[in-house]
């Protein structure tokens, strides 16, 4: 840490504004690393914008000396644009060298496994010694990487103000965006968009790293992240406006406006980039075009809130399945053997999808298959209609018509691949390989939306003098359009497994170009959510951070327990007192022996131990610097010296007591506090919305304890009735 | 108030679990009026928070006695979703409603002004006998209603936690309604998504009172008004997701989550209202739809981007030029004349408006026109161009022409028409009718866009060999869509004024249903938003809040200044000390004469004067009423009784001493304290986020002083060296 950040850090305000007291400060320079975090650790947030407005403050006094300075000043204002156009461009290119690289992968594949085609997928594999595509020297490789392919929970809980170091780092952005090709084209049940959003992370971690005012503030540094996983989904379906409110909605734990806009920014970057790369040849950046040729009628919107509860009930399901399989991984010998299970997985899929052609084709395919509406021309076996041989029309606007043969096929065949996707996708998911969720969600929502949809257009067709379809469907009229009941299933699942909203709708129609079907996708995904909402509060990525119990202090997490402060605050009545510092007579042995007895992350300071008052707080690790630099660099400071942290010296008893060592310029005189009798739903509140790191608990001005973020988020727990120990990294 | 909502605020938590004390409390019944604002005066988000969780505590608690008390509880949960519904219905009716009534107006105007077309517009309402229309009877109905008829500036504040009575009543419901139909059918310069939102917080306010759960509690009320302010965007434009994402960027305070989802679903059903009704008489909910047919190329992105920089230097002028006219009017006699503003205003609209077609129709449809791509049998006059004569194919797809005469006088016109809008809206925005903006910025937008673009599509056509143009466009190609600039053009001006940015993008596709078109209308937004956030950060609805000295914390204001709250907090020190009430010491006549002499809101509790350790805080208003409802109902309290706060009773000296009396009940044992050392910036940041009303200052244990959001403003204020007694409503 270089003298820019941390001086600004070490001093607070009022020390420069009061003075600096009748002894001057011994460390003109400032102390090394101060202001920095462990791993595993969580930030505090005020603390880092404060630190950040120093910086800002600082930069824009110096702007007034020189032109250099002002110039650097403006730099430094626009440094988030450049981060962010930075990170546009990177993910962007990155998603296209992937959208190309997988393409590419598949059609090798395809080339090599046609040539043996009763040979599965992973049996084709093995036995092709192709060197560009080999699952041989694919599968070894996972093993290093094992640890570092997790789903996008983590990256949830990063921005939540957690620290994991190397998770963000550039080894993981090569070997994530390498794999996640392999995962990809393997044909497994996944989606690309957990991993782009780990890749996008990691390049605004690599960007961050550039400039000083992102890499040395903790705070800053996750506004950019947010603004990167808003990047991320923009390409992982070129929607960027989906993109930014998917990291709003989802992602993002502190999400001021200015960075919605710094995100949106990102996200055009990044979608414009990859148009210009235009890795799928057309130049469209909607995933899945459709155009449907008739509006939707009233009456169909009990099929559509059908298909809500299916999504509903599927989100359930889902992550019911999902949490209880990754929890056995877990807790089991499975775990021990994470590339058998890829591949085991892997050739499980493989065998059971090949037989089904709904299943053998990649899944955005299948989705785009599904939300197509039949032309005349359609050669899809899904569009093997028997057509009325008086009308001839090359229009697109052709009558309902009833179902021949292929349609009935297909809908067997859909019916397997449904619950093969259901099955599969719950063990895939969570597995040591990149994986998103969004289009295994979507495409198992497409079938079962197409099944529908095809089951009202035969019932309209056959009984169209049926009095529910008498008023809008008249024979020989098109009424019923199945593409669009498989996309309003697709957005039922999706919304039943992720709980996204407004995001939802949004990527939906970035997605399908379907302006005018906002009202049956808000109906689907608004029944979805409430039948989802109704089994169980929690969304996938929620699930996941709780069964990895990561301390994420959830935003929609309703805390309506009775408890006060005092009966979470530590210490406990068996334990022993707080470790407190008093201003001016705890000795320099003494603070040492403190370090050394606890690993608390700070300590309190009071006037004394009688009166217990509060008069700030002090980091441990500041501390220990600065304890450490005083006794190599100043004169006089042995073990017996008194440290103060008053402003002026404390009254030394006799002349040969040694030279005291004062330490306000490393004290917080604004520590947080609450008193004992605030209630706990406060309590979170506060450090919810503060993104405090700990808070002191007082009663009448007297010190009484300390609660930490783990000490809440152990409490949540027990309040929760599930097990405080397993917020894990404590 | 009645007994539901206020036991549970009189009692803190704390109370119920220590036990109640040695005395047993007088007041079964609770205090009549606790827990409810003043006019005029800023609500605490924490309290209201609380109150509200103690009432879900205690109906859930209860919801276990009986089956009655369980459906009660399913009903009480389910309340939010009924208000929802109620306030999307009839939000979406109402709108469908002024549609109908706008448009039955403004044929029966152009009825009879068609019938001596040299009329004027105003003169044509002078002189016409007509019962139904006419603006003789209309104009003296203004002078009524002019208190009722300004912008949305008031919602945002009211928002933010300010009670303003009476301006969400069913009155202003009724005369908005009447009012908004007069001023859209008057041709006057305006749109209708300001006075929309009005009424749809109106509709809100009506439906929370039918449920205590939402007519109590000040901080419940907002979360509905904020997703009614949603619904209003959403009918005024058919845009339901731009509605649900205007209502989070740009008017709500205090937005959790569960309200985005709330308001998503109240936009749905308004808009799936106002579509059953269909005004417009198309089934369509997109209010402009266009359809072009050539993608956009790279290098047409300069002139979007210099579009951009169009809208922002509009934004800029509009808010200073509108601004400085609306603090004329309120500073001179202007004021005095609403009546005869908006009279003469209507007037010089009309004469100037009637000459040139393009400010003659109404806005909407003039928007409609700028956006449409020339068809082949386009007759408009923005299309009359030559066409090739070896060329006459039907289809949509025609290549540059080199523009007709006709298009040449529509250039002129639209040169006019554009310096006319300008000139006008500025004037016509903030006069005591109902307006929005969305419209006239839109249209000033579209009419530069435009003429930019058929400068384009000409130099185009003319200089194809030119470097710019030889990539893309071949001659005999279409390559350039005036209309596509229109659209952009609008986006850019309606950002320059708004500083909207995801919502803006949003709206805009919702409006058109151009989803090709997203980076284009971003990087034109991103650029306007530079552009004029360059000239000043705040946007319309922020200045005229400003203006009219609300209340209003700004979210997206930076405090960055290096006071710290003692210099903020009161007392200062020439001032007289705090009025503070000690625990046990305080008579009941000295808590009258503290009431009687003093207009603070709350009084904090102290141990005692000498000590000054806070213990508590205590609300004015609960305390006139506690004091009150004991001189009546308890014997022996008289104006020597000792007040106490303790939970014991304070040792009496002599036995002859009056009954004291206990108020425990109705302190605040939770108030939330800041040290004197906390930088301003870390204050501003927790009353915004918190939502507080006030904050009390302490330095080791000792209370020093208080700061009210009032203080924090009126400190912004003089930082920004603006006057602080702008803050009106001190």
């Amino acid at each position: 840490m270089d003298g820019d950040g941390a001086s600004s850090t070490g001093a607070t305000p009022s020390e420069e504004m009061n003075g600096t007291g009748n002894l001057m400060d011994f460390l003109d320079e400032p102390f090394p690393d101060v202001g920095t975090y462990e791993d595993f650790h969580t930030i505090d947030w005020l603390r880092e914008k404060s630190r950040d407005t120093d910086r800002h403050r600082k930069i824009t006094t110096k702007s007034k000396e020189s032109y250099w300075e002002l110039i650097k000043s403006l730099l430094d204002a626009w440094s988030g644009w450049v981060v962010m156009l930075l990170i546009g461009m990177l993910t962007g290119t990155l998603a296209g060298v992937i959208d190309l690289a997988v393409d590419w992968m598949t059609d090798l594949k395809e080339g090599v496994c046609l040539s043996a085609f009763y040979y599965s997928h992973e049996q084709c594999c093995w036995t092709s010694n192709e060197t560009t595509f080999d699952d041989r020297d694919k599968c070894p490789q996972w093993q290093k990487w094992a640890e570092l392919m997790t789903g996008h929970s983590e990256i949830k809980t990063i921005l939540s103000g957690f620290i994991i170091r190397g998770y963000l780092g550039k080894w993981t952005l090569l070997i994530k965006t390498v794999t996640l090709v392999l995962a990809v084209s393997s044909g497994l049940s996944l989606g690309k968009e957990g991993p782009l959003v780990h890749v996008a992370c990691c390049c605004g971690n690599l960007f961050c790293s550039l400039f000083s005012k992102y890499s040395k503030n903790e705070g800053k540094r996750r506004e950019v992240l947010s603004a990167a996983a808003a990047a991320g989904v923009s390409v992982a379906f070129g929607a960027p406006i989906g993109g930014v409110l998917f990291s709003l909605e989802e992602v993002s734990y502190y999400f001021p406006l200015k960075t919605l806009w710094r995100s949106f920014f990102a996200a055009l970057v990044a979608a414009f980039t990859l148009r210009a790369i235009n890795p799928f040849g057309n130049s469209r950046l909607v995933l899945f075009y459709v155009e449907y040729h008739t509006p939707w009628y009233m009456a169909e919107l009990v099929p559509f809130i059908l298909l809500g509860v299916f999504g509903g009930l599927w989100g359930t399901l889902f992550i019911r399945g999902n949490i209880a399989w990754c929890r056995r991984r877990k807790t089991t010998l499975l775990g021990k053997y994470p590339v058998l299970e890829v591949i085991v997985i892997t050739g499980i899929t493989a065998v059971l999808a090949f037989p089904n052609p709904y299943t053998r084709r990649s899944t955005s395919e299948l989705i785009s298959e599904l939300f197509n509406d039949c032309g005349a021309l359609e050669s899809s076996q899904l569009c093997d209609y028997v057509n009325n041989p008086n009308m001839s029309r090359p229009v697109d606007d052709i009558p309902d018509r009833p179902a021949g043969p292929g349609v009935y096929t297909a809908l067997w065949q859909l019916a397997l691949a449904l619950i093969f996707k259901i099955v599969i996708t719950i063990f895939t998911f969570g597995m040591k390989i990149p994986s998103g969720l969004f289009i295994p969600s979507m495409a198992v929502g497409a079938i079962a939306g197409r099944i529908v949809g095809i089951a009202v257009e035969q019932m309209a067709y056959h009984h169209h003098d049926w009095i529910i379809f008498k008023n809008w469907c008249r024979p020989g009229a098109d009424c019923v359009t199945p593409g669009l009941y498989a996309m309003v299933g697709a957005a039922a699942c999706l919304g039943g497994v992720t709980r996204m909203t407004v995001s939802l709708v949004v990527i939906m129609f970035e997605l399908t170009g379907g302006l005018e079907y906002i009202v049956p996708l808000m109906a689907a995904a608004v029944t979805s959510k409430w039948v989802a909402d109704a089994f169980g509060k929690e969304g996938i990525y929620e699930s996941h951070i709780q069964l990895n119990g990561y301390p994420y202090l959830d935003v929609r997490d309703e805390f309506t327990h009775r408890t006060l402060a005092t009966d979470v605050m530590r210490p406990r009545r068996s334990e022993p007192p707080l470790a407190v510092l008093t201003q001016d007579s705890t000795t320099v042995e003494d603070v040492e022996t403190l370090i050394k007895d606890t690993d608390y992350n700070g300590f309190p300071v009071v006037v004394s131990r009688e009166s217990e008052r509060l008069i700030g707080f002090v980091q441990r690790r500041e501390l220990t610097v600065a304890i450490k630099t005083a006794r190599q660099k100043q004169d006089g400071v042995v073990s017996s010296s008194v440290v103060y942290f008053t402003e002026d010296n404390p009254q030394v008893a006799e002349a040969c007591d040694p030279q005291p060592l004062k330490l306000r310029r490393i004290l917080n005189l604004s520590p947080f506090t609450v008193t004992d009798h605030t209630p706990m739903e406060t309590v979170v509140d506060i450090f919810r919305k503060l993104g405090l790191r700990q808070c002191l608990v007082t009663r009448s001005g007297r010190l009484l304890g300390i609660i930490t973020k783990k000490d809440v988020l152990r409490h949540m727990a027990q309040m929760m009735n599930q097990d405080p120990e397993s917020i894990m990294f404590n």
